[in-house]
């Protein structure tokens, strides 16, 4: 990895460029906007390049950085410059470009499609940051055509920038991150848009919990760029948002008619209405078989509460004793606490660490309950 | 408070018992498994009272924590029996039962429904904790009926367990809590039910990020719990999930029709269809009107991310560089890292802290990027 040329500095683009600068590689830097790529440079990201015409050779290979509907035509410019070897985009969607390039008769030998499962809320070069890739996986989507010597170098560049490539093929990335990615993102923004209208009371809201929180989270991200990700994998996302409201337009027929038939009978009732226990039992299923962390098995901590003060330094106290205990938390999480000035962190821990765990929180005096 | 019964000793009951024992308070259990209410007992939670029949005027005050669809019946029971002088319960729905109590001709001056808005995933006496509902709300619908007295003595109680009372009328607080839990806890299951099929490669699942833990976390939550819940309040609940299906619906077709337009037209596009920004831009102000920590500005803490090595003692050594430098971390949450033993914190911290932080996290020798 000697040298790279980035086009498009936008956060992963010079996040990409950040990684690289830091292993010792050159890094060319490119952008649309040319005061976007100057900032980039100006953040240690690499040295700007003014047009590719003068660039033929430049670099190893090419990280093309730039919305998954510029790709194929930047590569096919880029090719035309023959500015490096070899070329891989990062586009969270991988059949739009990699159609549009075959299209444009971009020479494919040279081109591996990827996708780096990292983002952040912001975005642009200032949001960038060289360990974004840290423990992320990337995925690779080597063409027919895609020569092993691209493969390798591409692979390399993502080890380089601490990421776990993972290979699919085009169709069935966009397929899964349809699934893990765009439709749970639709499905946010639809529960979280039942809480926008004036309607809807703050006093409604202050009775919301952790679990609201979580369901939303995601939500919150840019409108824009979701618009047009969800609309360049428009197929994937559309079939899996379409059986996930059929599931629901079913539940809350089976909710409305168990409750229209209970009043007609005996005026309320608490039977489960047919289609929501296999809903709820199908999710649970579901949810258990999300990896948790480093890829190992899922929802296997323990979960140990313990209520601390909202103070400074109490966090420190609470991971001191459990690192003096020699317990490795995997997880945390602080259930907040409207009104009263105490929280409850939630720490998971591997269920053989948990004795230890309570013990050490019991010697350092917080109230714990086995 | 000096002497209370709760009737219903599962986690929420034990957990007030537990909590009214600590502030001094005489305790009385009863449980129609009197196998559960003697475990509630062993823990400290109190005396257990073998038939009510023999308890007239044993407490000021009851606490009915049974299912909805058994509060009522309780209530009656209760009062028939004469064992206190005002009553609560602890349902997470409040029209049901303050109908049955109507029908059933309770005596309501002495009632005031109720619902703490805590809970954990495990049930039972034996998960039972004094501290459950400390910070959390508690909501309090008094009936036109409910007399001042009542209202003062759940109210002292409410607060005698640290929470935070909040008033609605019975049917304002179903449809609240079918907007901000109920329905939510259905949308989570709906997403995370596209997981389920084994069709969906283990490949697919591992390129899963934080999003979508987060959006399918409560779907794990008890499947028959849940299920009564919701047909205990489901017409409220039904309207809220009809509207995110059709919702769904809607964003679901207009992806597939941008997409049909698009091959037939030139290929592919990344044109946004109609209904989807409008979708997502309504999802971000919901998103953004759910109440933060302590009940404060939602969402205006400034989140700084450090890469922490994954090994006993890296989290108190972060936190304890926070707490001497006099920065109150206001949340926490550690990216998980597939495949390497690295990760991510993400620490929340008031935005005229965070200068504080990062200089600390510096000196610390973290890799810091401003």
């Amino acid at each position: 990895m000697k040298s790279v040329l980035v086009a498009g500095t936008g956060l992963i683009g010079t996040s990409v460029a950040l990684a690289l600068r830091e292993r010792g590689a050159e890094v060319w830097l490119t952008d649309a906007d040319e005061a976007t790529a100057r900032l980039a440079a100006d953040l240690g990201a690499g040295t700007v390049v003014q047009d590719l015409r003068d660039a033929k050779g430049i670099a190893d290979g090419a990280v093309l950085a730039v919305p998954p509907a510029a790709v194929a035509a930047t590569l096919a410019y880029a090719q035309d410059c023959g500015v490096a070897d070899w070329y891989t985009d990062v586009a969270s969607v991988k059949q739009l470009p990699v159609t549009q390039a075959r299209e444009l008769g971009c020479e494919l030998s040279g081109y591996v499609p990827g996708h780096p499962l990292a983002g952040r809320e912001r975005h642009g070069p200032a949001a960038a940051r060289a360990d974004l890739f840290l423990g992320r996986t990337w995925a690779l989507c080597p063409l027919p055509e895609t020569s092993p010597e691209a493969l390798a170098a591409v692979t390399a560049l993502v080890v380089a920038c601490g990421a776990d490539p993972v290979h699919a093929d085009p169709a069935t990335h966009d397929r899964w991150v349809a699934l893990v990615s765009h439709a749970p993102h639709l499905v946010a923004a639809a529960m979280a848009a039942r809480l926008a209208p004036s309607s809807v009371p703050a006093d409604a809201l202050n009775l919301a919990g952790q679990g609201l929180r979580d369901v939303t989270r995601i939500a919150a991200g840019d409108s824009a760029l979701w618009a047009q990700i969800l609309s360049a994998n428009a197929v994937p996302v559309a079939e899996v948002v379409a059986a996930v409201a059929a599931d629901l337009a079913s539940a809350a027929r089976a909710l409305a008619d168990t409750a229209s038939a209970a009043s007609e009978a005996s005026g309320a009732s608490a039977t489960a209405p047919g289609d929501v226990p296999d809903l709820l039992d199908r999710g649970r299923a579901g949810a258990a078989r999300i990896p948790g962390k480093h890829g190992g098995q899922p929802r296997s901590f323990t979960v140990v509460q313990v209520v601390i003060a909202d103070q400074p330094g109490e966090l420190a106290r609470l991971f001191n004793a459990a690192g003096a205990a020699g317990v490795n938390i995997e997880d945390v999480r602080i259930e907040h606490s409207p009104g009263l000035p105490v929280g409850v962190a939630e720490l998971s821990v591997r269920p053989d660490e948990a004795g230890a765990l309570l013990d050490a929180m019991e010697t350092g005096g917080w109230p714990v309950r086995r």
